[in-house]
């Protein structure tokens, strides 16, 4: 079983291994710099669906399907599954799963919903007797922006600090002990965050001061610093929410710029395909998490990564009502070997 | 760490306990039978607040502060909260406690949140290196009114099937290892059933399916029948629901109905209450369970419990789009005494 170490933090008694993982993105991740590292590119965006949300549902059910596959398992193998996504009532993780039989726990994090579902996965792989337990996620660009924001054919101009939801998914098979990794050695549970920003098209400053408290909470309880990482990895602070996490970080003297990047500065091309201020949605960092970075992480060429996803918690009718923008960030520590402690 | 037995059900090693728990209502569950067993009732359903989101938010807020209280702790001791609404991003929960600086853990369960809540928490006092613990969720009548049928001054009447959204709240601390109890013995973690069902209205026809699934599920997983119970509660099927759910079980030679009632049918009065098929609400079974039956496992009169809740995860726009209503159903055991097994 896990252990405490600090306040926040977590540490994985025989780290678990994630024993499959897989990405589906569309035309615009495809069109990106990442686009060769997807398992799937589909370039019809509505994926032969009638409606966007069931296409979105479409895309989280393929996902956790190839997972599953590369995993070399089948849905029987399965214990449970973490699964939400940014839709009213998650619809797009419970439609898409429902007609797999596994057994489902639903998780609401927004964009940290993927490292929620691999911190919950870790734990239940540790110390919960279960074996093989998935963590999804997806997110479509059609379905936030008509929920979230105008109809789609309204055709609103964004603003500079805006991000654009990823039409893209990943899923994750996390195995108890054993196997060849890539390892979920430690995981930090982050507090919800808020310093009272109002602009909802700008999630990066909203949630900056979460992913900022949860990543000096796990140098704090682990006694590490930013160089004892080869990546710290944020997902989706964008450009104005990275920068303004170096400025809190720097206010408490942890400096990880150079060990830093972002999910939504990795998934499209700044200036080939313009985004304004980055990428964002629960599919960004669990597609690139899933696609470019894990890989490399099997590779040996990425030895030790911190995974910090980062949710803000609003919704339209709170923005609506004149309230400010709770955020949460969930870290996980990946590595290539499995090893102990931090 | 907690051991699995058969296909879905899993075994605490050490049973961690409910070392406090609170139930809030309002005006309407002050009048029902089990009004004299919450710990607050508040007549004024908008608990002073300028909108029926911030009056959910509040509700969660005071029950989470007030549960804590009565185990005994302060905020600082609690390792983290899983918490979860029906509101779109599950804002009364967020909003509920982003003040308190407890870890967040957001789960989406829809009427199921309780039982989820209840069981990961158990999951990680048992085997994640976790001391405290909480499980928390509340519903609206105003809220949920608004968002998923008609705005409330529409008046729009209700069908025979609908079921009355429970104005409250329940919140338990749970805690690693020995105390007094009540203790979680064992949970079994519930697929998605799906049988076709589309009336929005009638969500106990929709949940049935998935309440008995869980229930048949944990009884095969045990080698336990319905005997071996005090009490086998769901939350909430209401009379339709339950009717059904007796008629699925007889099917596979399970009768339960001698030891079941449902929390949808217990906390108002059907003759001078009006609420038609029942109650309903992730508030309902967490309030029911958190005033009316944990006292009763505390004072040893109920010594095997199970708790079934269920959970409708649909959404409006899922209605809209023609789409069937898939449902999840988890079960937790709570006894008065540790013991060990089930």
């Amino acid at each position: 079983m896990a252990k405490k170490l600090g306040k926040q933090t977590y540490v994985m008694d025989t780290p678990p291994t994630i024993a499959g993982f897989a990405a589906i993105g569309s035309k615009k991740e495809g069109e990106g710099p990442l686009g060769q590292y997807f398992d799937v590119i589909n370039f019809d965006s509505t994926f032969s669906q009638k409606t966007w949300e069931k296409a979105e549902s479409k895309l989280a059910h393929d996902t956790v399907e190839l997972a599953v596959k590369k995993a070399g398992l089948s849905y029987q193998d399965i214990d449970c599954i973490f699964a939400g996504d940014l839709l009213n009532q998650c619809i797009g993780s419970t439609f898409g799963v429902r007609e797999l039989g596994i057994p489902y726990l639903g998780i609401y994090g927004a964009c940290s919903t993927m490292a929620e579902g691999l911190m919950l996965a870790a734990f239940l792989a540790d110390g919960g007797g279960m074996q093989n337990i998935i963590a999804s996620t997806a997110s479509h660009f059609c379905t936030a922006e008509r929920q979230y924001r105008f109809p789609l054919e309204y055709g609103g101009q964004r603003t500079p600090t805006s991000q654009w939801t990823v039409t893209g998914s990943g899923a994750a098979v996390v195995t108890a002990g054993g196997g060849a990794g890539p390892f979920i050695r430690a995981a930090t549970v982050g507090t919800i965050e808020d310093k009272g920003i109002k602009d909802a098209a700008n999630m990066g400053a909203a949630m900056a001061p979460a992913a900022a408290a949860t990543i000096q909470q796990f140098f704090a309880d682990t006694g590490t610093r930013p160089e004892d990482y080869d990546l710290i990895l944020t997902g989706d602070l964008g450009q104005v929410g990275s920068d303004l996490l170096y400025e809190l970080l720097l206010r408490e003297d942890v400096d990880i710029k150079s060990r830093h990047t972002d999910c939504g500065l990795l998934i499209y091309d700044p200036d080939k395909q313009d985004v304004h201020a980055g990428a964002s949605g629960c599919g960004c960092c669990a597609s690139v998490l899933c696609s470019y970075i894990l890989p490399s992480v099997v590779a040996g060429r990425l030895k030790k990564l911190l995974f910090i996803a980062t949710g803000a918690l609003l919704s339209p009718t709170s923005t609506q009502q004149g309230e400010s923008i709770p955020s949460v960030a969930h870290l996980v520590y990946i590595t290539s070997e499995p090893g102990q402690g931090v």
